[in-house]
């Protein structure tokens, strides 16, 4: 079973890559381009088969290593 | 218009970010890991309110900045 783990910057905190492809973009010319934040997805595939225990694994997983929780915050889906 | 741009490594090529996390993750006591993928995403705030033409600019975005087609595969979601 595959789980796909995002971990996003939390708000509030600084997100220099987000904002250096912000300016890039508008250096490229795209115009009407608002905030932009870049996090990252770490896609696992898990030999659990039951979903439940499956997304309790990947978010244990989140929590001790794909994420820092004191500035990222994360989420799960399973496919 | 949130739109979110999510970025991976094609299959077949070498993904040392993805195997270093499942190298960690194993050292860590997770067993039942098999293969692991890192990607980025990227999370854009575009004025756009027409979703066609919305995701026709993030698409755009991707192939001109965000991806490097040649080594990664992107997909467009909208929220």
């Amino acid at each position: 079973m595959k789980a796909l783990v995002t971990v996003m910057p939390k708000t509030g905190v600084l997100d220099p890559q987000g904002k250096a492809i912000g300016h890039a973009l508008a250096g490229l010319g795209f115009a009407g381009v608002g905030e932009v934040r870049a996090g990252k997805v770490i896609e696992l595939e898990l030999a659990e088969t039951d979903p439940a225990k499956a997304r309790a694994a990947a978010e244990e997983m989140a929590r001790k290593l794909l994420a820092n929780t004191v500035i990222e915050s994360f989420s799960v889906s399973l496919a």
